[in-house]
Parts: structure tokens; sequence; C-alpha cells
């Protein structure tokens, strides 16, 4: 589980309320505001996008709190396994092995291999699988983007209505209706402050998420493709996992590598 | 028919109506405001497009309200049909078949098979015609995106006229010039408010939802062509739909893959 | 002659002079300001651009007002006539046909294949030329769009030149100072309003206009390309016209593809 | 020598000056302000570069006000000279005439063909060595680009320390603090004004400068490649004239033809 | 030690502490402001990243303050030496000179030519770990640019705290309420002063410092790639030394040609 949106989320709020102090907090409670700026925005992203889109948002959310969905060390060590075994006993003696695998995209992968595919052919399929996958995540985020663009402009038609009401009510009581000029500015820049609010401690923030969850996705599938590739090259298993993990920060790779000698020498006579 | 244009448009509007109040609508409606906003950026959307590219707004709007244009299933279904046909009875049988289908560039598609042109051929027809479909449709969307840039901007020189004629208006009449200031000012707002109206609620929704059809239009060509092609290499009609599928979401993919089994054994013989 | 400029600019001015009002229109003349402005966003221009540049601005202002300059289905019949002599009496038949081409790019292109020039050198020479007069042509759109950022620049700098001047002399003549304060004021304002003015209503417009011949340009360079490449490769005459016609609107092409029975039975004998 | 810079400069600081009026001039002169926005610019970008970029910076004004560096037409006529001498004598014959070409990518672009090297590999070389050109203007065209957008930043932390100092001082005087309110809004807004002038009129056109001069370059360089390899390939001098100049304006490249005939006499026995 | 970071921040500092001249230093000083703005852009930060991201944040640090990492023209120099090695003994002689070099990606690259691994897979394996480096180098730029877009809207949330909370009381108490007005609203604005701070002095230089950087890494790779391939096509080493230093800036080159004639004397025998 990724805690770091829900813990910027709560550490942002609690400074931001910090800042307005407890006592005053009544002074940033408006409801037609809110309506005007968290519904406008959500009116305007539902104009914007059919329900198709629209209805997986949750699933968005959850994307962002999941902790990182692709353990790539050991999706490596699973490519070497199978490259073992695959020089050892052929490729048809994946298939077993691949019944393990639960993950649909690898899965796939191997199967393609297994069914003795031109290997162009397997790399052009699963790219263009990846290609597909990485629009549809790039129109997932382009809501987000696009909230956090519309948030402030809500924002501010908002203000725009509470000055324009403001300014159109004072002369009708003389003097005496600047007597409420600083309470009803106050209500009128309220729904700015919950336009920038929403759209750089909201919006943001899960647009940003999505797009490092789409790197990850893109980092594993590209491993997956070169490790299977390699497999039906019938590559050495040694090379494999060094290869696939230079994808991955020299800090993390020298850990791994740290593992290699055993494996080295178990898969030394074959090398 | 998709709703979600005319849902969106209606709920910021009541959002918005509810938060001026409604006894207050009256200070929202100001004709030299409307006629400067809404006809200064019509005005300069005509200045900056020929007119073959103004006459297909009603068209663009049209596009915005109907339903999702293209059924990817069912055509991936026709395609597996066709697939099946030709393995049978080769490419040529496939012309009855061909007369069956209304879309026009599916229709070409499968036409230029049967006409036995070669495949390369076949492709880099086929994808320059969907690259200037995209193109043709990117420019349209460029005139709501110019639209929804210009709209603020008129806001802002009808709120600078207004204020420019209030603050000239000023010392002519000593100290009781500053008695219709706040009504001047919020005249001169209005113009703001249309404009960010105008952008946000209206244009905005509408480039985007135009960047949605262009895509779903996307797919269902490159759906197309991938298909007609794997029709013309004889592959496996199973192979052709799952891989066409992959192009789905992988929920809507788990639904049709579920279907599967009967077409597997069905043509099983052949596989 | 294409009008949608001239008209867009008459309707944006009618307006916004509507908006004003005419017994007020004075307000809005002060020379410094236009000095400032105008005169600022030319010499921020001058020192943008080398004199070669700059000297073009009349011929790509003539280009916004000349109407439609490419006939794209006059071309592909062209084209169509071309392909028929060439089929019947080849290429070098072609010579006479080619002085009737006015058009220098057309023209050089259809030499081309009259020289017997290898496909591949024809094609990479005429891309090679297409490419380099849209960087031309995008480099003098860049022109407009520095224009139309540096305007808005001029109109605040020269806003910021009233409104220091005006509070510097607030406090020299005591509160007295304050009964012109209003129209000291609306004179700051008045750059901006040139600045948003000459931004939104002249230099986007042009901008704009420059960038849809660029596409028309474009459009018609890339059918003169695959025209005569399709000529030298001997293709049939019904398939290039249909083919170069998938380029155009869907609308168009209907009415164009109506035609097309005639010619049919004229070719029927040689396709 | 290209004058437009320096006359672009003069003239907006003449038209700003006339704005200003000249006895007012005193009021746009405050030392600090100076500093803030001058000097924090030019800390930034310090912050931002590394030594060995902001060390070119003289060469990179000097590229502004240098007049157009690169004779196309000329280097035309050269790489036809040395396709003619190339043409009766073979490439070897070119070694004299090497000598006699200064610029140093030119004359290694021919020593390549001399020294008999593969067409693929002086291509890839030669486009190497201009990318790499590219890529280092490109950066020291940033550091422009960044000065343009920290200016006006610098100019607003300015006018806030101007404010915020202002307005904490009101108070301590009781209302006669009101009586300096004009003159030091005054200077707070002066560097809105120095940053607002920074950007638009000096590191504006000085980045503009250097894509155009980067955009010549680009265009000599592809011509020395292209004219290069032609010369290598043996082709006849008369169409190497006319392909490289077609990548010159339409204008000049007719009245360059117009000589050609004198050219076309000399060398027709050859062709 | 790069020190222009350290430089330029100091400078920035003292250049804006000279602004608020020292005994006016406290205005600045708020410390629920300094929580909102520093505290939200990061807490917002927190929201945008995964943890293995933000645990990097002091390695990014380090490298903007270390000096420049790779010196290139030694790196040429030992490629050169190691093409002597090849040309003489053989690429396997080059085992031996491989452990004297440190630095990993230069070390692997030689390994994989000892290894006498197909050129195509070279190039393409190295080029492919260096696009990897690019992107993670990428990834943690974005963590800087988005901290330069958070912190100035931080400082806007801010400033719309202090002023809401300020207008809203302000008719509590009365006309009296105004006589603190200044110092709230300048307390309002100093978040606005930090978060345009922080953003300009902060955040865009280490992105801009990382920008070049990755520059130079890129360079670096791109030589060793070139000149690995090099050795391995068995390249004269004078050759390989004059086209690697094509990369550096045309003044370096020059000094480092002008060591050449030597070395030309000592490999001039193999030439």
């Amino acid at each position: 589980m990724d805690l770091t949106t829900i813990i910027g989320w709560g550490l942002a709020i609690f400074l931001i309320v910090n800042g307005i102090t407890l006592p005053k907090l009544g002074n940033f409670y408006d409801v037609p505001s809110i309506l005007i700026v968290f519904g406008g925005t959500v009116a305007a992203l539902i104009a914007c996008y059919p329900l198709n889109i629209l209805k997986d948002i949750p699933k968005h959310i959850k994307v962002c709190f999941r902790g990182k969905g692709y353990n790539i060390p050991k999706t490596v060590e699973t490519i070497v396994d199978l490259a073992m075994v695959a020089r050892q006993n052929g490729l048809l003696a994946l298939e077993e092995k691949a019944e393990e695998i639960k993950e649909p995209f690898f899965h796939s992968a191997v199967l393609m291999i297994i069914d003795a595919n031109d290997p162009d052919k397997v790399r052009s399929t699963l790219e263009n699988r990846l290609d597909e996958m990485a629009a549809r995540h790039e129109e997932a985020r382009g809501l987000y983007l696009k909230g956090s663009a519309l948030a402030p402009a809500f924002g501010m038609i908002g203000t725009l209505v509470g000055l324009i009401n403001m300014l159109k009510g004072m002369n009708l009581s003389g003097s005496g209706g600047a007597s409420t000029l600083g309470q009803d500015m106050s209500v009128a820049l309220i729904t700015t402050f919950y336009g920038s609010l929403l759209s750089n401690v909201f919006f943001h923030p899960i647009a940003q998420k999505l797009a490092v969850r789409e790197n990850e996705e893109e980092l594993y599938g590209s491993t997956v493709i070169e490790g299977v590739l390699a497999i039906q090259a019938g590559e050495n298993p040694k090379y494999i996992r060094e290869n696939l993990l230079a994808s991955l920060k020299t800090g993390e790779q020298q850990k791994l590598l740290a593992k290699e000698p055993e494996h080295n020498e178990s898969d030394g006579g074959e090398s």
C-alpha cells in the first residue's frame, strides 16, 4: 500500500488549517461556494468525457493508493528461471511454468513463445498491447490534468459571481453598503481558495501519481518483452538477468547483482 | 446518444445560478457585454479560419452529442466472421459479405484485400487515410481550443472597456462619481465572468469531447486495418479475435473472451 | 479572395466600439499609449528577427487574404489526365502536358519523372522541398505568435509606466492629487487594452490563418507527390483518383466520385 | 553586421521613454530595485547553469549582432565548382580546392569525400556533428528563455518586498502613513516594470535571434551535406545547383536560376 | 565541485535582503506562512510521488553541487589508447585495460566488445541503458519542475487564507478594524513572496542544473558507445579521436587537436 498520497494530503490540510487557525475555520465554510467550485468542476468534467471514461474514476483512485504494483526484480528472477528451464528442456517445457504466472500480460507473453510465434510478431504484438495500455492510461491521466485546470477556473467564476453581486448591491444601501464589504469580499475569495486547493492538493498529485504508475507499468512491460524474447532466442540466463537489471536503479542493481555469484555457479555449466 | 455533455452543461449552469441566487440573476445580464464577449470571440474565430472550416461547426457539435460511434466489439466479430469465410472459401468469397458493411472505411478496406493488393500497399493506403482523417479532426479541435483561449481574452477586453470608461467618467462629476462606482465596476466584471464561463463550460468540454471521439475513431481504424491484414494473411480467426480485443479495456475484454469457447469449438477443426 | 479575416476584424471592432459607446470613443485614444504598445511590439519584433524575415511581412498578410490557393480536386483531375497520357504513350509524352502546368512545385515534380529519375530519389527530393517550404512558413508564423505574446507584455509595460508616474505624483500635490486619479488610471489601463486587442484581434488570427494555409499547401504538396509517383509506377488512373481523393473531406469526396462513372467508362478499356 | 537587434532595442527604449516623458524619467530610477531584478535574475541564472555555459554569453551576444553568417548561394556555387572539378578530374583533384575553403564544417566534409569514405558514413558522421552543434545552440538559447521567465518573477519578488514593507509600516505612523503610500507603491511597482522590460526587450529578442541563427546554420549544414554527397555520387553539377537552391526562398531562387544559362552552356558538354 | 548553484543562491539572497533592508528583515518572518508554503509544497510533492522517488532527493542535490562528472576529453584519450591496443593485439588484449576503467557504463561497454558480441546488439543494449538512465533522470527532474509549479500555488493559497481571515474580521470591529489592515495584508502577501522565492531561486535552478547534468551524461554515454563500436570495427585511432572530439565545443576541440601531431607520429606506422 502506497501511503504517500494520503500522508501528503493529511500534511497539506493540517498545515493549511494551522495557517487558518482553528477558531477561524468557520470563515472557510460556505455551501454555495463549495457547490460552484467542486460541483462546477465535476460538471465540466462530465461535459468533457463520455460515461465509459468517467466510470473508471474509482479504479484510478485505487491505483494511486495501491503499493508498487510490479515487483520487477522478482519478475526478472522468474524470467531467469524460465530461461534456464527453456535452455535445458526447450520452449515447450515452459507450458507448465506459465500456469504459475498470474499477471495476464506476462502470462500471454510466455504463451506466445510457447506457440512458436515469429520473434518479430511476438515483439510487435506485445509492444502494440503495451502502447494501447499506455494510451488508455494517458487518457485517464488527462481527466485529472483537465480537472486541475478547471478547478481554479471555477474558483474564479465563483469569485466573479460574489464580486459582481457585492458591487451591484453596494449603491443600493448608500455608504452603509460598505459595512459588509469585507465579509462579502471574503466570501467571494473563498471560491478561489477552494479552486486552488482542489487543483494543487487533489488533482495534481493524482495526475502525477498515475504518471508514475504508468512509467512503472511501461518498465515492467518492456522488461517482460525483452525477457521473453531473450528466452526465445535461447540466450544465456546470466546475461538475461544482467541485461534486464540495467533498467533498475544503479543502487538496487548492485544489491541484486551481489546475489549473482551463487546463480553463476549453479548455471556455470551451461553458459 | 451521449448525454454527458448536456448533463454536465445543465449541472454547471444550475450550480452557478444557485451561487448567484435567483433574485440577483438580473445582475448578470448585460447586452453590450454579451456582444463584446460572445460576439468578439466569434468574430476573432471567423478571422482565424477560412469558411470551409467554419461551416463544419454544426457537424462538430453533432459529433459531441452522438453516442459512441464505433462498436468495436461488434466490428471484431465481423472481422472474425470474414476471416472464417476467407479461410474456407478464399478472399474472393468476401465480396458478397463486403456489401453488408455500411461503414465506408471498413468497406473500402475489405475491397482492397479482395482486389488482391499487396499487404504493404493496403497498410500504407489505409494508414494514410486514417492519418488524414486525424489531421482534419485535429484542425477542427483546434477551433475550439482557440475559442477557449479567445473567450477569456475578450472577457478582459470588455472589462478594460468598462473600467476605462468608468475611471474616465469619475472626475467629471467630482466625488459624486463614486456613487455608481460599485455598479459600474460590476458591469465591467460581467464580461470577465462571461469569458470564463464560455471558455470553461462551453469550449473546453467540446474540444475534449472531440479529442475522445478522435481516439475512438483511431482505435476503430487501427482495429480494421490490423483485422483486414490478418484476414489477408490467412491467420487463425481465434488468434485474430484475441489479438484485436487486446486493444479494448481489460474489463470489457474479459467479458468478450468469456464468449470465446463456443467459437473455439466451431473453428477448432481448422486451427 | 478569402474575406473571413476582414469580416472577423470588422465585426470584432464594431462590437467593441458598440461596447465603448460612440460618445466615449475619445477615452480610448491616447498617442503615447499607442506608441508604447504598437511601436514597442514592432520594435521588439525588429530586435527578434533579421531583415530578410521582416521584409516578407507584406507577403504573409497577402496570403491571409488570398482565397484558397490550391484547388486540389482540379489538381487530382490533372494528375489523372497525366496518368492516362502516360499509360497510353509513355512518360516522355508528358513533356508537352507539363508545359501547361503553371504551379512550379507540380511542374518540377512532373519534369522529374519525365527525366526518368529513380522513384526513391523523386520522393526524397520533393519531400525535402516540401519540408523546407514548411520550415520557412513555420518561421513566418512564429513572427506573429511572438507578436501575440509581446503585445500584451508591452500593454503591461505601458500600464506600469502610467501607474508609476501617477502614484509618484500623488503625494506631490497632497490630497488634491487624487482628483485626477481616475483619469490617470484610465490612461494607464488603455495600454493594456491596446495590447490585448493587438494580440487577440490582430496577431492571433493572422498566425492561425497562416497555419491553415500551411496545412493546405502540405495537403497539396503530398497530393502532387503521391500522384506523380503513382503516374511513374504506371498505376490505374481510376485507382489514382480514388486514392488521392481520400485526402479530401468525405463530403466533397462523394461529390467528386459521383462524376466518376463516365471516366470509368472512358478508361475502362485500359484498366 | 545585423543591426535589427540594436535598432529594435533603441526604438523600444525611445518609445518607452517618450511614454514616461523626460522630466519624470527620475521616477524610474531606483538602485535597490535594479539590484533585485537585474542582479536576482543573473544570480538565478548562475545557480541554473555551470560555468562552462555561462562563460559563452559574450559569444552568444556576438552571434546576435553578427550579420548573416552563412552565404548559402555562394556555398552552392562553390559546391557546383567542386562538382565540376570532381567530374573532370576525379575526387582526388578536390584536395587543392579544399584548401581554399575556410569554414571548418565544409572543409572537413570535403576532406571526408577525398578520403574515399563510404557515403553512408560521411552522411552519418556529418549529420551527427550537425545535431551536436544544434544541441549546444539549443542549450545556449535555453539560457535566454530561462532569463525571460526569471526576470518577471524577480520583478514580482521585488514588488512583493516593496508592498510588504510598505503595508507593514502603514500602521506604525497612524493615518499619516498613507501620505507616502503613492510614492512607496510606485517604487514597489518599478521592479515589475524592470522585470517586464528585461524579459521582453532584452531576453526574448536574443533567444529568438539565436533561434534564427540556428536555423540558418542548420540550412547551411544540410546544404553542405547534400552537396558533398552529390559530388561524391558524381551527379550532374547543373542538377546539384538546382536541387540545393530549392532550399532557398522562391524569390531568391529565381534570381539565382536566372544566372544559370551561362553555366549551363559552360558545362553543357559534360551533362 | 560546481559552486555556481551556491554562488547564485548566495547572490540572490544577498540582493533580496539588500532590497528589504536589514532593519525590516523581521517583516518577512512569519512561522505559519513558512509552514503553509514550504510545508504545503513538500506535502503536495509527497502526495505526488511514491517513496522510492522521494528518497533520492539527497542524491539529486548532490548531483547539482558535484563538479562536472564526466571528463570527456580524457575518456576520448582512453578510448584512443584502447583502440591502439586492440589494433595491435586484438580485442581480447583489452581485458587487462578494462580493469582500470572505474566508471561502470564504460566498463560494461568494453566488456561487451571483449565478449565478441554482435555490434548491433552492443549498440542496442548500451543505447537502451542510456535511454533508461535518461528516463530516470527526467523523472527526477520532473519532481523539481512540479515543485516550482506548486510553490507559487501554495503561496497564493496562503495569501487567500490571510486575505479571507482579514476581510472576515474587518466588520467585527467596525471601522477600527482597518487599523491593522496594512499589517494583516502584509502578512497575507508574505506567503506569495515565499512561494515565488522557493520556485525561482530554489526549484528552478535545481531542475535546470539536473537538465545540464543529464545532457553531459548523454554526451558521455554516446561518446562511449561510438568509441567502443569504433574500436570493435577496428577503425584508425586517429580517426576515432577526431570524430569523437567533434562532439566537444569547437574551442576545446582546437586545443585538443593541437596535441594531435605527436600522437599522429607515434601511431603513424599503423594508419
